[in-house]
């Protein structure tokens, strides 16, 4: 390691935290490794009563010198991003003046996906200098990590829907859309977009519900992987409680996830829901399910 | 025309109809030629006033005993599917002997996308000689014409997220999902899978109402068109009354169909509607929009 990167490592890690548990289970898994952390709570989105348990200051969408002054005056020069934000529109930023200064760039992100949104924001930070790391970099605790992970192991039937699922995520990977999908019984039931991965298996949910799939029970699978060329440090996908309890809802086998490709804030939990609903969990690999079936 | 097609073509054509108005656009259309048509009403499906306006017999999904005595007392050497029925579990089938002999087949059949499910039994009936006839060769003014219909053009931008949406539905094909997708802004919003496109378009709806998609009124396609490799004869993607008012419900800017791939049971009105809402409606050829932009 070179006394450059010694020197970044070294210096606290700013962790832009939007909602959910992800921010914290990030926050604790780098804390215990000794590194100083300081995390920039988005207002509106990060949950205040776990941003108080560390330094921390706020910032609001679209307040990018805000940001950087403080991260700069804290020694800060390696950035996560973390936490979910629903994607605001443009008319809904408040723009400080560095902001409103990258506006024509900012306005040209925001036509087209997700991921074209967040590598242009990344690369906007990596170019006042800061280096953005992946939250599985500093925290891998957080991966899910391959093989059957609960009691409940997938049939024959269901690696051969999982494995339909990957395929269908790498085919619709350059159209940057969502990273889930579920098949059941080899049938493509439903495509994640911009309705979000609970979006969907509510949606799966109904159509049961409603009689319109002529499935039986305990047949389907969410698969969730990442996209190929996706930048792994803006937006992997991520399982978690909300994630169990919806699949079980929707009256699936199971949930495959990109083993070292998804991340999930609490493990253990999510392994006593998906064992509590008979639900199978399993890291697989990005190839496909074979290797460890 | 050999003789053999002669006597094919002068024998009264077998619809066998699902819901929805479209077996009545067919009936029409057909009748309209001077061939003399038998109506095969599917229980629970078909509408029973419309399918009296004919000559007809009612057969419920799984008695294909049934229909094959009937058609063939009818004279009846060629068979059109058309109208909605929504897939049945093989439970909820009544099969007759003949069909409980193709059972184990049929199961087979029912593990996939609806393509797969479909292909199969238009083999079963070509297997006891029924020639299968799409309802586009039988009733070609069904079939939504190219170019511009309506009042509304469509902009560049909406030229640029229906070529995205055209290429979306290609890359998916080859999984038997959906034929629709919605694209805002160069951003893949929505994918059809077995919600149906009206589904789809109230989640759009929905997602918009509650702010979550970040885009101004009116921008945005829906893009409906033939997967490659699917079979015309069995299930082209429809667009009618439904889709421009849930369209239009969406928030979007309009609406492109693949021009000769995608049929409507009533071109007029719907053009009608969407100027009323302000949406267009192109007939866009299969490769893009741009030859007729």
């Amino acid at each position: 390691m070179s006394e450059v990167d010694r020197a970044v490592d070294d210096a606290p890690l700013a962790i832009i935290c939007g909602g959910g548990s992800f921010p914290h289970a990030v926050a604790d898994a780098v804390a215990r490794t000794g590194r100083r952390i300081v995390l920039f709570g988005l207002t509106g989105w990060a949950d205040p009563a776990a941003i108080a348990r560390y330094p921390h200051h706020w910032a609001r969408l679209g307040q990018f010198g805000r940001f950087r002054r403080l991260a700069r005056a804290e020694g800060c020069r390696e950035v996560v991003f973390i936490g979910s934000v629903v994607r605001p529109s443009i008319r809904q930023l408040r723009p400080d003046l560095a902001t409103l200064r990258l506006l024509p760039r900012i306005v040209a992100l925001f036509r087209g996906g997700d991921d074209h949104l967040l590598t242009g924001v990344a690369r906007i930070f990596e170019e006042h200098g800061f280096r953005l790391r992946g939250a599985h970099e500093v925290a891998p605790e957080i991966l899910v990590p391959e093989g059957t992970l609960g009691r409940q192991r997938p049939r024959p039937r269901d690696l051969a829907d999982i494995e339909r699922g990957l395929a269908l995520i790498a085919a619709v990977g350059p159209f940057d859309i969502g990273q889930a999908v579920v098949v059941a019984d080899h049938r493509v039931i439903a495509v994640e977009a911009a309705e979000g991965t609970d979006g969907m298996l509510a949606r799966v949910a109904d159509m049961r519900r409603a009689d319109r799939l002529a499935l039986p029970e305990g047949v389907g699978v969410l698969v969730k992987a990442t996209k190929p060329d996706q930048d792994r440090r803006l937006d992997l996908p991520s399982v978690g409680a909300s994630t169990v309890a919806a699949a079980a809802k929707a009256g699936l086998a199971g949930i495959a996830v990109e083993a070292s490709g998804a991340i999930t804030d609490d493990l253990e939990t999510l392994i006593r829901d998906a064992d509590a609903a008979g639900l199978f969990v399993v890291g697989v690999p990005a190839s496909g399910p074979q290797a460890r079936s």
